[in-house]
């Protein structure tokens, strides 16, 4: 094989399962070629990637070492992606009656959201989740992409427990928009005790939801290592978790005049003329 | 930039859009390269994938023309991934009181969803869905990493509809398990009548759920160009639906005996000798 032919197969390999350690002799041998040639194409991989500003190449030295792939974005990318979503949900057809939002083409489109689902595994990837738990069901596409850009497990609690299931683990909490007691189980079998994890949900008004979800956590005795959110509303202020980060906050819905304001968050504005990968 | 390093680039940039068109003259102005020199490279990188059994790269003639790479796997290792999974599903310590199967755990995990995900996409991607259609929880990790590998949208059946769909269409079926009639809701909003999609779900026992899919898609006015799901029971022989591919039949689970037995479908069982990509 060339050079330039490994180096499409070994790229095709790294991007498929980011975070995955391969090793340099499973390349070596799979190519037939001699380690130091794998070396020297990946670093031509990785050269390649950073001068785009598309993802790192890192590797790790040791006898357990090896080469992964681990998604990055420039902060300037980051912002122009959370910038593009924000016009897409200006578009005043989305308000519905009661001021809701219509999100279902978001969650829908696979491409966004596995562009969520990378700015998401870039911000968290130093906290080192091992789970990313969300809550059915708007979630759980968002919560998937960036389990996949991290590749750690997804976990998914429900409001009601289900006999394929086993034995469940059920929390009440009072949701804050219907001020009723509302539930949601997690099967014993998902989450191990001790476990890092990153809690994950579409939409944050008071976060009535994600308090629940770190309660849940609490009784699984897991260690909560990050709280994110794609929306969160400015109102209320205060909001009952603290420390959640979110891409995209909604200012207003005026729904008799069909006009709502949304602008990336803090975090992603903070991010905007940073032109390194983060 | 040289060869080897564009080789890199254009890789990673099919590799994580599949099924999306890119066009040769972007490429050509991105790396500053002739469309001539992009096409070699295009030839280069598709030989490479051939040789490896995984995946096409298309070149699509004409003023819309440009390049796209098609996720393929050989017969051989589609039964090789199907036949991996059957060997973790018939781990005795799955079996759940009432015969019921604990599977959190495959679709906990986005590298195993991935690849079930594009070999569900091999299969239907001939029959051209514009949408998978799935319903709440368990099949939506499944149904969107298909949705992913197809490049088309997800939709979401809701067992009980919410203020944030807007309008909805509810279809009412008889559960066959429970022997109860439950609903299923879809936003007016989520699909446009004339779609082709694809149906898919976790598991199927005797197919009510699937029926109601296919009851709620004929309200919709949509044409099903596929049924798909991961695992169907062998009993009850006779389904309500028909022509519904599955890549794993569940023979038997004996409770008391705490032994299970599952094995490839027919459908992949046929591909097992297949060197060629699919």
């Amino acid at each position: 094989m060339r050079r330039s032919q490994r180096i499409a197969a070994i790229t095709k390999a790294l991007v498929e399962r980011p975070h995955h350690v391969y090793s340099l002799s499973g390349f070596a041998e799979q190519f037939a070629a001699a380690k130091s040639t794998i070396s020297e194409d990946l670093n031509l991989i990785r050269q390649t990637f950073e001068a785009m500003r598309s993802g790192r190449v890192e590797t790790i030295a040791g006898a357990a070492g090896g080469v992964r792939y681990i998604p990055c974005v420039s902060g300037r990318k980051l912002w122009q992606r959370v910038d593009a979503l924000c016009r897409r949900l200006e578009e005043p057809q989305r308000i519905l009656p009661g001021g809701f939002l219509y999100l279902n083409d978001l969650a829908a489109s696979p491409a966004t959201i596995a562009e969520i689902g990378e700015v998401f595994a870039v911000r968290f990837a130093p906290e080192r989740p091992q789970y990313v738990t969300t809550i059915e069901t708007a979630g759980i596409p968002i919560a998937l992409m960036t389990a996949h850009a991290l590749n750690v497990p997804l976990v998914v609690a429900r409001r009601s427990s289900r006999p394929t299931e086993g034995s469940v683990l059920t929390v009440n909490y009072e949701s804050g928009s219907s001020r009723r007691f509302e539930t949601m189980s997690l099967s014993r079998r998902d989450l191990p005790a001790k476990a890092r994890v990153l809690l994950m949900d579409d939409f944050m008004r008071a976060g009535s939801t994600m308090r629940g979800m770190l309660n849940l956590m609490n009784e699984f005795d897991c260690q909560v290592v990050g709280k994110a959110v794609l929306i969160e509303t400015l109102q209320p202020e205060v909001k009952q978790v603290q420390d959640c980060i979110a891409l995209i906050q909604l200012e207003e819905v005026d729904e008799e005049n069909r006009r709502l304001r949304v602008k990336p968050s803090h975090w992603v504005e903070s991010k905007r003329d940073v032109d390194e990968l983060l």
